[in-house]
């Protein structure tokens, strides 16, 4: 094969890649249970070429889990974080949520799939910060300090999937989580008369 | 076979139907995701007979979580939910927690397998309890009425979840989950000013 014949093969495996990725983010994003074969028939490429690329499921969703999160992580950074902490948290909570609605069967799939390990990896830049807001929020006396940071941010995080939980179920509209999610957090983090 | 023979027979199923839901419970509570062969091992029956009672995993961990929550229901069922609405939540969530804590890998599991419905149905009985209590401390005014009470009861459940992921995760320990749990459900239902 020629040096340009090599370079073609090359820019047709990335765009298969592109294509089975875009594929995936779209149908894991409405059915967490979506087989690797109606994600090959959707991108449009054959079983081998995706197994070529992507061995087993798990190796795809976290490959398609991984993305999600680098644009997550992208549209989370835009958030104006200065001022009061709990007027910080109320954007920075609803921007996670408006990402979690969109993204949230991704994050469904992922949960069935990756170890805690590689969960605690995507989840990484989000989660820090996060932090740093909650750090913030307890060193000007606004949040509570009885609690550790780590379990207040495991309640946000818990707040957020149940919240997700809550709308696929019906118990609530995802226009009203926005409202509750928020106040939630506050009162779970606010600090007690 | 003798109507005796039968009858034998019959004991015979039954009595490795208690041993396999026994091992199974067992081996669940301490790792989700535990194969049926070790199951069927610990149990000391074979695959083929375990493979009788059980078509699928599923089924298996579905007959696992209906005995696990038959059993925390009835455990429930004891804790006192009379008096101030705030101090019997205290007591009803710490009891919540040390079977959550118990039996939280099943829960797991089940997450993983059951459908949603499957899922509502384990928890009818422990959230019909919740709820009643939930919906008392809203009309005695001490818990918000600002939020609907399904959310309430989903952010408890979720609270509940995230804890035993924190414990998991090495983020808290479980005896400090228990006040933890306490304090931010409460806060979360309290009224606000």
């Amino acid at each position: 094969m020629t040096t340009d014949g090599v370079a073609a093969k090359r820019a047709d495996a990335r765009r298969n890649v592109e294509l089975v990725l875009d594929a995936a983010t779209t149908l894991l994003a409405t059915d967490p249970r979506v087989s690797l074969n109606e994600i090959a028939k959707a991108a449009g490429v054959g079983r081998v070429t995706l197994y070529g690329h992507f061995p087993s499921r798990a190796a795809l969703v976290e490959a398609v889990s991984l993305r999600v999160i680098t644009s997550t992580d992208q549209a989370l950074s835009t958030v104006d974080l200065a001022g009061d902490p709990r007027d910080a948290m109320a954007r920075l909570l609803e921007a996670t949520w408006q990402l979690t609605r969109r993204f949230g069967a991704v994050v469904i799939a992922a949960d069935d799939v990756l170890t805690p390990e590689q969960m605690r990896r995507v989840h990484e830049g989000p989660a820090r910060r996060m932090h740093a807001l909650v750090q913030r929020g307890r060193d000007e006396g606004v949040f509570r300090r009885d609690m550790p940071v780590r379990w207040q941010l495991a309640t946000i995080q818990a707040v957020l999937h149940g919240a997700s939980a809550a709308v696929h179920r019906g118990d609530v509209t995802a226009v009203d989580a926005t409202r509750l999610v928020r106040d939630t957090v506050l009162a779970a983090l606010a600090v007690t008369s």
